[in-house]
């Protein structure tokens, strides 16, 4: 028996989880919501399932819910399905407030359905070949983690005004991979940043564009990350992994393999996939086979609620961190 | 308005253009047929299709056939469709002898219908971006062209008893390869092989596993092509392209960009992925939205009738060219 | 005129720059002095040139003193050379003590002979032609250095002793490197460090074997360092340098260019050159040419007295920073 | 005790062969011989050695000749200096002709001195270790070779009009490789060319500067050989080998490691090194200290006069095969 979706907003990310989930193994759409109804009918008619009026209606209706709405609603609409008793797949962040997480932490208790947070890249099959190695002790005992993270361009100043912070938006995704990687909890964060690809963000937002961070897990291992909204050559994804015995790097993927030699270069390739529903693509559909399968055979899911929170708490300590210019103990933000 | 498919043969490659029709923009698979009943049965559940009875009876239902089924068949289903007035993508090659070949294309002279042949590799990114990237004068004038192709291990003794030979079943792709990169037809043909991976296929069947040819254009432009039944490191599928001012590397495919460092060996990928099926896996839903957009648009198919005969030709050449120790020319075959 | 040197000390490194001496175009080798009369004599033998009796000695029979002793004799030794008015070209550190450094100074102002300090680094085809790319504005505007430097395995717990802590005996490099790179003074330094390779070196010596460091420049530039004493593949040297149009990356030299491909993996290379004597072979004899350019045209050295000073500056910040876990201010350390 | 050298012929290739003898171990450079006495005499200057006025007077001066002149004065000074007992390195090819190398082989029988022919490439690191991992067993029994070796440019017209061919000039150094890669006698060779780069070339000289080449061994290895007197993209030399097990393969040589990533193009490194002088730059000297190495230990050499008159004779091959439009038999050449 397929499990029924219900999809919860219909916007750029909600498409996608649309396709996707139109030809995944054991789901079926069966009914979107959004508030811009056009939207909604569109993804509707594309993929042949039914529009919901409400959220209550979706909800009802489905087996499983795919939020994909604006983070601001992530919390109240995890509270609904979980208490309607459905199986919640949310994108990130559960929310850009700690207190906030907290609470629908508490809401939430006892209702013991099945919740994923949308860390895709845990399912790029590169960055999850990484981590599978380490696990298989290919590289010995692991001491370094190296995450590079710089999207293409700048976002517009319309959602850096909302963001919450780069930490908080766009670190929160390394942060997350860093537990992944780490499979350890850092216990200490150090963080730093500039506004150099738009110097009016640090006066206008009390925002950087351009970070480095290092924390520490309790028995010394370190994991550095650096961010840049800003990279030229296209999204700059890349995971190192140093242990005692050897390396991975998970690279930077490429439209195809084809290399150019001329008269002022040799064996260039052409610009990497330019963001996220590129970059992506395999793992937003390996995400939701991971989720389908979590829910049909009832196992833990491989991204939790309490993963959702603990990123968003090394974001907290970022934030903290680079305020004070001093390393911050994670359990102090707990 | 969805273009109908009917789809004859559910062996693997079969099965394969099922699942690519079922995703596909702008195509419905209507029904599939089968002399092994079972095989039939299994699709149509998987993809929610009919099954027919009779090959007569899925072209009838179609507006398209996709023809799978063994070579010995290819001929006579795409005489019996072309004269039901449809649409044709027909698995390579066409038959294995010329004389069949020709007595096709003039069975179906009139017929007017939309033919592609199933050279998977003309729609690979890599591959299409070397060829783009040469049409668009990036490396000049064309000069030379070195294709490697090299299969991850030997077919079963059955099959290579009824293949036709090396050069008419496994380069017969390169040879279209060649004509599509040279954007030229090859005039003269030196081939010879050997028998190193199975020396029995040399007597027992008076085949090779391991193929070397040189062809060349009016004009003088150079190719060169090698085959082996076994490589080691999986399929390895390379195209270079030399011209007057530079020149692109079409290269193998990895699963991912996961690279390994340790004590004997750094920068180490994966094995290539192991086969045509997954080395091709987007040529093969490429072709289909090409042969559905060429059916729609009422435009010429990107591998035609004639490209399907031009490539045996080639093989017809090199067999005669291994065969005497001399370069062949190619109207002597025609 | 060839300048005649004067080489003293006769361990792994002098010996090295005794056979880069013998064959620079522009240099002589006039003397050598170890107090390993042995050591001394060997030199001599195999690159045919004398043997002193005392630093003074030989001191007196040079134009430029290459001073390739243990790092304790350094400042004594630029002091005594700069005194008898030669020119310097002195291994790194300049001492491990930043007053000593500071006191060196001193002492020789005034005596205007050209000094050299031995940043091999700055001197390597790869970095340098990274450095270049960004002064030629190929990547815009530079904003972040991500350098990585990780030695093949721990040095003996005799050295480590003495070392004076890895920030000041192998970070110093790499503190040098930011500095060439950003081409700008880092003002805010963050380190932090663990004893992975060898726990014991923390308790025993107050040392760590792989470190992490932040530092910022006055408009924002970020630079992250990571060091490790151990890397299983080899001496692992590379420089990342990412500006607003684009990135330049000085990756990992090989002994040759040859790729293995195999069952378990494909694109295999070597481990990469073992240690700093085969890694900047090149480096090594460019930086002797550079020296005696400078020398022989009065023009400045490309690694200055100064620059020494600095390195170690940041190396003392880091100290600081370590013990602390804040970021430390450069301008509080001078 | 140092072998003393003369050199005869101090052009381009001599002044390198100067320089590598200044530096070699075991090896001094006696004196120099050119009719150009300038030529000569500027190489004395720089390497410290003598001048002398007559080859016979040179050769009465060394322990061993290296023979740097122009081609066809090859064999006249190979027997000239064997009949005075000296050992000989001598530069490619012995003779364009095999009739006057066959007379050279029947003249210096019962000299019995060290002969070793400047094949360079075995010398080449990468090229060797390709070598060795093969004849270590690594890629099992070798099936395939493919030799890419493609000049940065034409050389002049006065050149093309004396070289004797393409074969005989710039293949003869790929059929060399060949029979040291494949460890084996070609039996058969087929060759055909094209005049892409010059077109007047062909009606002029009856040359070609685009060729390829396939030869079989006894046991059905195959080889393909292609070379083109113009790579936009600096010099291209790279050779294949493809074994029961594996592959190996040796690239191309950068000056340095970076790479570029930009707008339009990532990963990109500089064109190759220009040409043989760099590219060869480390097998130039290697070769010279094998030859150095054998002299001392009365061992064979690496490159015997009889592996320059077996490349030779595959050159021949290929002319025929060229000229004929078939496989040519080697001992037909014999």
């Amino acid at each position: 028996m397929a499990i029924k979706f219900a999809l919860l907003g219909c916007g750029r990310i909600g498409v996608l989880h649309a396709r996707n989930l139109a030809k995944a193994d054991g789901a079926r759409l069966e009914t979107v919501f959004d508030p811009n109804t056009a939207a909604a009918e569109a993804v509707a008619r594309a993929y042949s399932c039914g529009v919901s009026a409400s959220v209550e209606d979706a909800i009802g209706k489905a087996d499983a819910v795919l939020i994909a709405t604006s983070t601001a609603t992530h919390s109240d609409l995890i509270e609904l399905t979980a208490k309607a008793g459905k199986a919640i797949l949310c994108e990130k962040p559960i929310d850009l407030s700690l207190d906030r997480v907290r609470a629908c932490r508490k809401a939430i208790e006892g209702c013991n359905v099945p919740i994923q947070i949308g860390f895709n890249r845990r399912f790029d099959p590169g960055h999850r070949a990484a981590r599978d190695a380490c696990a298989a002790g290919k590289i010995g005992k692991l001491e370094q983690v190296v995450i590079t993270s710089r999207d293409p361009g700048m976002p517009p100043r319309g959602y850096t005004a909302v963001s919450g912070g780069i930490f908080r938006d766009m670190t929160i995704h390394d942060f997350d991979v860093a537990r992944f990687m780490l499979n350890d909890e850092p216990t200490e964060v150090f963080a730093t940043g500039s506004a150099l690809v738009d110097p009016s963000i640090g006066p206008d937002f009390g925002d950087f564009d351009s970070i480095m961070v290092i924390m520490r897990t309790a028995d010394g291992k370190l994991c550095h990350i650096n961010n840049s909204r800003r990279a030229a050559f296209g999204y700059d994804q890349r995971i190192e992994l140093l242990g005692s015995d050897g390396m991975v790097i998970s690279n930077n993927k490429k439209a195809h393999e084809l290399k150019f030699y001329g008269s002022t270069t040799t064996e260039g390739a052409e610009p990497y996939l330019n963001f996220f529903i590129e970059r992506y693509a395999e793992a937003y559909e390996t995400e939701i086979a991971a989720f389908i399968a979590a829910v049909r055979d009832a196992a833990p899911t491989q991204a939790t609620f309490d993963d959702g929170y603990r990123a968003l708490m090394l974001a907290e300590a970022a934030v903290e961190s680079a305020r004070t210019g001093k390393m911050v103990e994670v359990h102090d933000i707990v």
